[in-house]
C-alpha cells in the first residue's frame, strides 16, 4: 500500500508552484513556473534513486531499474502543466502517483523484473500551445518533431524556443522508446464517479475531439455614425457561431460536447464595430461518425452565417484526435486491481483527452480515474479526496506490478 | 482663405506620432504618444504667438489675444487622442483647423475683437478611459472633477495618475471659463455627405447615447467531461446578448445604432468552458424616447437570457449622453459661411458624440462636418480629402470671425 499522506503532501508542495489565491494552480507549459515544477519533480525522482532522461520535446523519463534492465519498462505518468485557472490535481496526480509508487517500492525493498518509468509529458493541456497532448503525440508518432517544436502561443513564442529557454530541450530522440505497458492515473474531471459513489473509474475508451480556429473579418467602423444595415460586424458573426456551436452540442445529446473557450476581439474598443474576431471551437464525442456529423453542421452553418453578414471567414480544423479504445489486457489489470482491493468501481469513457490516448498507439495502455468534487476541473476550485487519490494510486501500483513481474 | 497645404502637412506630421503601417494612427489618451502629440501642438501654438493654459483635466487652451482681452473668447477645438486602430483625422482635424486659423490670421495681420482660443480636449474617444468626452464633460459641469480624474483603463490606471505621469495635470480649474461661442470642425465619420456629394455638413443636433458594462458569471469547467446540460457557459450568454443587441438596433431603424465593441473572456482557454465574460454595449438614437425603449428591451431580454442559462449578471449603464440640439445662431453662422463660400452643404445630425455636445451646455455651440471616405472612421483606413478639409476650415474661419467681431 502506498503512503496516502506522503502522496497528498507532495501534491500540495507541487501545487504551491503557481498556486493561486483561490486554491488552484496556474503553471502554464514551459513558463518559469513550469521549470520550477519540473525541477522539483526531477529532484524528488533522483532522491528516489531514479535516473533521468529528457527528450527533445522536454518529456521527462524517471527510471527505476529492474532485475532485467534489457526489458522494456512498465511506465506510468501524466503532465505537470496546468490551465491558466487550473487545479492542483489535473495531470500532477498521475505524475506524483508514479513517484509515490517508486517511494513505496523503495521503502519495502521490492525489485521488479522490468524497470519502471514515471513520465512527465510536456504541454498536455494545449492551453498555451495548442493542440493538447502534443508531446506524447510526437512520442507516439502522431506528429513529427518539427510540428511539435513549432507550436506557438498567442505571442508567437514556440515550444522549441521555450524549451531551450527553461533548459528542458533534452538530447534524447522523441519516441523509439518502447513501454511494456503504460498506465495513467487521473482525476475524472467529470461528475459520474461522485454521482454514483464509486471510487475507481476503469477507463475503457476516450472520446474523440476536433479543435478548430476561426477568424471572421468584417470592417471596423464607428459605432455611432455607421448605419446598422451597412455594417460588417465580425462579433455579431462570432456570437451567432458561438450560439450555434452550443446548439450542435445540445442536438447531439447524450455525450456530445461543444465549446467555444477562447475569443479575441479586434480592435476591442467600446465605440468601434469589431473588424475581426478570432475564436476556437472544441467538439467531442465518443463516436467518430457523430463527430463527423457535428463537423459538417459547423461548416455549413458557419458558412451561412458569414454569408448573411458579408463577413470573410478563415476556418481551420487544427486538430483531430480520434476516439481511443484502450488495450483490453491493461483495462483488465485495472479492473482486477480494483476488485482485489475491494474498491467500488465502474467502467467509463474519458471525456477529456490524455497523454494515454496517444501512448495507446505504441504500447498497451489504460487509465485509472478517481472522483473529483462536483466534476469540476479546469477550475481553481478543482478538488479531490486524499482517500480517493490513495485508492487510485494503489490500483496503479497493483496494475504496474502485474505487468512488471509477469 | 486658409492655407490648404499647410493644414494638410500639419495633419500628416501629427499623424506620424503613433502612425501605423496601414496609414492610421494609434495615439491613445494619456500615453507617451499622446504626450508627444500634445507637445507638438503646444510648440506650434507658441510659435503662432499663443499663450497656453492647461487645466486639471489636461485640457489645453491656446489663446490668441484680441483687441479687447476682457471679452470671452470665441473658441474652436476638438481632441488629439485616437482609437487603438484610429485614423489621422478624427479629432485632430478640429484641433489643427483652429491652429490653421491662427496662422492665417497672423499672416494677414488680422486682429479680432474678442480673443480666440483653440482647445485640445483630453480623452474624447473614451476608448482607453470610458466614457467618451469626459474632460469636456467636466468642463461643462456634466461630471465633477473627481469623477473625471478617477476614470480608469482596463489595467486600473486612472486619468489623474496618467496626467501626472505625462506632465499634463495642469493648474487651472476646470470650467468657469466662458466662451462667447464654440465651434468644432470634424470629419463626418459616416457616409451621408459623400453619398450626396456635399462638401459641408451643417450640424444641427447630435444623437444621444447610452453605454453599458455587463459581466456574466457562470462556472468554468472542462470542455470535455462536463455534460452540456449541466454547463453554465458565460460566453453562450454573452453571444446571445450580442445578437440581441444587434437585433434591437435593427428593430429601431432608421437611425438606431447598437454595438458590442469590447469583450473579454475568462479564463480564455480553448478547452475551458468560459466562467466569466465582460463586455460593453453602445446604444445611440437621436430621440431620447427611442433610446429609453432600447434600454428597456436590453434589460428585459438580458435578464431572460441569463436566467435561462443560470448565469449571474452585473449590469450597469455607465454613461448617458442625451441628444443635443446645437445653438440656432451658431448653426446659422455655419450655414451662412458655407453659402457665402458657395460650398455645397446640407443639415445633419451627428452620429458620433463630440466635445461640442458637452460644451453646448455652457456656450452657444455648433459643428462643421466634412466628408470622410466611404464613411469609414475609427479605422486605420480613415481618409479625408485635402480640399474638403480646407473647405471646412474656411467655413470655421468665417463663423469664428462673425462671432469674434460682432
Ligand atoms: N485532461 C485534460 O485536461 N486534458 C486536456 C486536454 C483536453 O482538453 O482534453
Ligand atoms: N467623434 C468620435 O469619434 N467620438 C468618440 C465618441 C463616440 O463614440 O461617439
Amino acid at each position: 500500500r502506498i503512503n496516502k499522506q506522503r502522496l497528498w503532501d507532495s501534491l500540495m508542495e507541487m501545487g504551491e508552484i503557481g498556486g493561486t489565491e483561490k486554491g488552484g494552480c496556474c503553471r502554464l507549459a514551459l513558463t518559469d513556473l513550469d521549470k520550477q515544477g519540473r525541477d522539483l519533480f526531477v529532484k524528488w525522482c533522483e532522491e528516489a534513486g531514479c535516473s533521468i532522461t529528457v527528450d527533445k520535446m522536454g518529456n521527462i523519463f524517471a527510471r527505476r531499474p529492474g532485475k532485467d534492465n534489457s526489458l522494456a519498462p512498465v511506465a506510468v505518468g501524466s503532465h505537470l502543466d496546468t490551465q491558466p485557472t487550473g487545479g492542483k490535481f489535473d495531470g500532477v496526480y498521475g505524475v506524483l502517483a508514479g513517484l509515490e509508487i517508486f517511494r513505496t517500492l523503495n521503502e519495502q525493498g521490492i525489485e521488479t523484473t522490468t524497470p519502471l518509468e514515471t513520465v512527465a509529458w510536456t504541454n498536455e493541456e494545449g492551453s498555451r500551445f495548442p493542440p493538447a497532448m502534443v508531446s506524447s503525440g510526437v512520442f507516439a508518432g502522431a506528429f513529427d518533431l518539427e510540428y511539435g517544436l513549432s507550436r506557438a502561443d498567442l505571442d508567437g513564442k514556440t515550444m522549441g524556443e521555450e524549451l531551450q529557454r527553461i533548459g528542458y530541450a533534452g538530447e534524447a530522440e522523441v519516441g523509439n522508446h518502447p513501454f511494456k505497458a503504460f498506465f495513467e492515473a487521473h482525476i475524472e474531471q467529470g461528475p459520474i464517479l461522485e454521482d454514483e459513489h464509486k471510487q475507481i473509474g476503469v477507463v475503457t475508451d476516450a472520446q474523440g475531439q476536433r479543435w478548430y480556429e476561426i477568424t471572421l473579418t468584417g470592417q471596423e467602423s464607428h459605432a455611432g455614425p455607421t448605419p446598422m444595415p451597412s455594417r460588417r460586424d465580425a462579433l455579431v458573426g462570432a456570437a451567432r457561431i458561438v450560439d450555434m456551436v452550443n446548439r450542435i452540442g445540445m442536438d447531439n445529446q447524450p455525450n456530445a460536447c461543444a465549446t467555444v473557450g477562447l475569443m479575441q476581439v479586434f480592435p476591442n474598443s467600446r465605440n468601434v464595430i469589431p473588424g475581426q474576431v478570432f475564436f476556437t471551437v472544441d467538439f467531442r464525442h465518443p463516436d467518430a461518425e457523430v463527430l463527423e456529423k457535428m463537423d459538417q453542421a459547423l461548416r455549413e452553418e458557419a458558412a451561412r452565417i458569414v454569408e448573411e453578414l458579408k463577413l470573410e471567414m478563415a476556418f481551420e480544423q487544427i486538430w483531430y484526435s480520434p476516439p481511443v479504445p484502450f488495450a483490453q489486457q491493461c483495462v483488465a489489470s485495472v479492473r482486477k486491481a480494483a476488485e482485489e482491493l475491494e474498491l467500488s468501481h465502474r467502467e467509463m469513457v474519458s471525456g477529456a483527452g490524455h497523454d494515454a490516448c496517444y501512448i495507446a498507439r505504441v504500447a498497451p495502455t489504460s487509465m485509472v480515474f478517481v472522483p473529483c468534487e462536483k466534476g469540476i476541473s479546469h477550475n481553481e476550485l478543482e478538488r479531490a479526496d486524499a482517500d480517493d487519490l490513495a485508492a487510485g494510486c494503489n490500483v496503479l501500483l497493483k496494475a504496474v506490478l502485474e505487468h512488471a513481474n509477469a
